[in-house]
């Protein structure tokens, strides 16, 4: 058995990555951290997890780790940054569902999130956790940077394309659609219910912090890309869908089969990747739960234009679940290990 | 491997059997049939099942089902009564999530249901499928009759109060409260998006079905109630929240500890029910994609009342996954075999 | 033109009295206070606003409502209280939206409010703003107690049975749904998005401040009732349906015709409530954005009970809509000036 | 007075029309008609009508029309033009909420919209119905087209940038996302509630009938266009957002500043288009139940691009609401008359 430790067990990503371990034959939970909430049953807050997670909360010290193979911080950015040193110096791996590690240019990191990184010497050993142009990589890496979940949509949407030479990197737009657990539970009147129900609503439209990392993976398969990335608060709680646009280059006539059959080569054989028939509209609602990405191409022939329709559950392939398929890599367990769950529809 | 069949694999009921189903290890489903959808992949209807249910639907001929020892009626009302004794002389078992078995009085039923009873020979044979009360009969049942979705809700509710005499039974008022897909998959205007969100409405005041179903089964343990039974519909998919209330006898000033004992003795074991702390208020969400039912008391001094909170997921404790508890227990499995899903929150 | 001030222009309460009053053509608005927004545009915080009013929120001192005739609290509770006594003396009435004037017995109001009372000498003068049992006095009053929106509900639906001796006090049940706008606009986890959406939860069980208010109206018709009340959480933004619940005494077999005659009869003239025909069920969207609440009426003979259905929009006559019209009333205007919006289906 | 009548009431513009004009204090509604409802009172299929609304459904013959000014058509597409003739003949006015008559060319109507077109000789009479840039006409004319809820949405964003020249038309993506209301009161499994909420799906990406029409005004000032428009369908009643996306041409540092001046001063005066300040993110709830058009402009420098915002109410500014501002023009009334109902948040 795996022995691993949650560090920030109260949040969304938190709770998910429980719900999603607790039915893991192969994996253990040793402790779940919160510093507000230690002492209190972990299943008092999340009452879907009586009967099976008996822990309570832990103060999140590194002594609490002490008996874990792997840690996951699902806490706020700018967290795991002060302990992962030293877990990793014990021997524990360690895989941050925030943003501390994903940018590879310290600058750049700390232009966009405001702070002074803690420990900018792991930044070139920690591998960016998307098995999908990764995997080999995260198999041995003892320190994982998991993806954010909008750049999880648009980089599987993007990759086959751009790896292909088959867009003008400088004509892409990604306009994407968020349910509201991807802002998070904190208080907060602008995620009141009231607030978000029957309404939609761009946010970030300037700029956010996903961009600079989208950025990032795009360059290393092609030229630099001045992407357009303009994220939406939908009124639904789970759910990414990434409407992705962007000049062709190419085939001509039989854009839409090349490219069909391109994207199907690409994915073939990977667990969470499905590419639906050319011309489909996958539904957010049909990952809801599941660690599945699902992705349409169309080509619109009078604009010469691609456009790419890429849905993940934010919760789970683009955060709890995705991080669980990292841990099965780093581990040698099956890649798909406690992730069958389908997409709950209704 | 256990062989199942599904009929009527279309609707809400059947695509969560299906879903739950494709997690058992020892279940495998042979044929899916809908005679609407005939020839159509079930992965074409339900996209969520892409990759892991690789069966189109097939016309519902008895022929279809040959090779299944347990078939599933997954459909409206008045149908599984036309197939199932073709299908138990045969030797296949059947577990109908409608109505066609609930009640035992042919009478009664025909005027509920509207129909002449097809089979009501069968009656007497007919286990009503709530494993906690039936459970040592429906391990040697050919022939269940799954609950309906409030009726799994009330009667758990009020069974430790009715068997312990602790309430009146004429005073029992039973207001539910239904997410939307209970009203099933059928092109209705009722049942739109529009028509549906941002309301809520009482409906069947004077009469529903699933009240004849509730009385039957509390008559076995207590005196005849005319309960009150009056359920609404609520803006949500999933859930039945019911709010059970009834006149208090008995206790004096210790009524709250000693039926709260009661409750928990009564369930003690119970894989699926959970009796939450007094005075909790059990959500629907907690048991969200779950087979768990939460059960939260209070007694109110002043009134000398019992308010009973009884939450389920009507798609599976109130259907699907109440079925396939059924299924594990006539065929010795794991009683939550393939059930150990926990609620989704959020 | 009546010369407004409105305390608290920040919540749900207030910016709906706003958008009604925006409408009003007899009324203007000449000051809106907040403490934490002082300086802000109204519309900046609420953009519905935008082009209609101009003006920036005020700090709230005595001085800021000197040109006003008449003054609203839109304020969390025990905020009235302070400054209620300086706008009479200054010969400016007061409508309180909150639950500062409601309660005539001081210690009941402690005991529920959990506060001293700052001006209880005002409570034998204020009247209970409910048109329908109390509109005489509401025209002479300088000062207004605003009902709550679930004692609104309830005692409409309740008090034609209880004037006319038709149901029997201690066997009232309240089983009450309300929208999530109920909460008000504080940052909370509790009301985020993510938490209520898809769900369903009693609240309040034990007690709910707004039961000893219900009881006090109650008990101006009749004799004392212990009824149960019992609070819901709906995932909608706005309407409350009250499901009330009574043993009948009385007219036996004619007992559906004569109560819905004794309704019809007790609203017969009334602006803002529409007895539906009996046997009906009121949806809370027939009345979003509306003054309006529907009642409709059903005996069940079995249980010999009747069932209330009764709807009303939590921010309009559970609270701002329902502010209006008392202002109406007091100023002499027509009693649905300002308040002939039509329900918003769909 | 005028007088109108209502063709197809029971449709959701229908009765947003309905409950529009029931404010409207200088105009009467004569007669609404229906096929399927004929002699059915409105507000029983309506219920927030009651009481303000007497009328029954009527049979769609040209006689019920005969004391009408103005006959407005809220029926499926390929209505309208079967009757026109005949009313027009007879001096009555229409407009027309449908697509009959907003398309020009009759053979690329014919395409999109499969029939045969009844009164081709129509066409060119109609004026198409969006008062910010047919006022005078509209003024004049005796048949209206009355625009789709997109194209609204989409051409009152783009039109100060096309009539300057400031983008590159080629390069135009409108990527809308619209309520379900949209989609109308039909019985149809794809709109129902468990299938439309929590989920968000893009649809028609190859081709939608709205494309021809928003390419036809966007031609009347500027060069053709083969933009791409890609909507999808949100878990939300009402509402519009339209994200625009086209690459600038001109003012290079001073581009913020000075597009978002000329749009102000293209809308200055404009009663219901509201330029929000440069930067702002509209959101659709501020418009819902309004007439108003919210637009906010963003440039974004690192890739040239414009990102303009625009939301309205389908139902209002897209549908029921910009026929009553066209009636106000037709019948030289306030253009606003009726049309004051601000935005409800929440």
């Amino acid at each position: 058995m795996i022995k691993v430790g949650i560090v920030g067990g109260t949040g969304y990503t938190g709770v998910e990555l429980i719900r999603i371990i607790a039915n893991h034959r192969e994996v253990e939970i040793k402790v779940i951290t919160s510093r507000s909430n230690a002492g209190t049953l972990v299943s008092d807050v999340y009452p879907n997890l009586r009967g099976r997670i008996n822990l309570a909360f832990s103060e999140p010290t590194l002594e609490a780790y002490k008996n874990c193979d792997l840690v996951f911080f699902a806490t706020p950015n700018a967290t795991a940054m002060f302990l992962a040193q030293a877990l990793l110096d014990s021997g524990t791996k360690v895989i941050d569902l925030a943003a501390d590690f994903r940018i590879k240019d310290v600058e750049l990191w700390q232009k966009w999130y405001g702070e002074k990184h803690a420990c900018p010497d792991l930044l070139s050993q920690a591998v960016y956790g998307l098995p999908e142009i990764n995997r080999e990589a995260i198999r041995s890496a003892n320190l994982v940077a998991n993806p954010g979940c909008y750049p999880t949509s648009v980089i599987l949407g993007l990759l086959p394309l751009l790896k292909n030479g088959l867009i003008e990197p400088s004509s892409i737009i990604a306009d994407c659609k968020s349910g509201a657990s991807g802002a998070g539970r904190n208080a907060n009147v602008a995620t009141l219910f009231s607030e978000v129900t029957e309404s939609v609503k761009a946010y970030g439209t300037a700029g956010h912090r996903h961009l600079p990392e989208i950025r990032q993976i795009l360059q290393t398969v092609n030229a630099n890309s001045n992407l357009v990335f303009s994220p939406h608060l939908m009124p639904m709680i789970r759910g990414i869908h990434s409407t992705l646009y962007a000049d062709a280059i190419g085939f001509g006539d039989d854009c839409t089969n090349r490219t069909q059959q391109i994207f199907e080569d690409a994915y073939k054989g990977e667990p969470f990747v499905d590419v639906l028939p050319a011309g489909s509209h996958p539904e957010t609602r049909s990952v809801k739960g599941s660690n599945m990405c699902r992705i349409a191409i169309h080509y619109l022939e009078e604009s010469n234009k691609y456009v790419i329709l890429s849905v993940i559950d934010n919760l789970v392939k683009g955060a709890a679940g995705q991080a669980v398929q990292n841990m099965n890599l780093m581990f040698g367990l099956e890649e798909d290990a406690g992730l069958q769950s389908l997409g709950m529809m209704p």
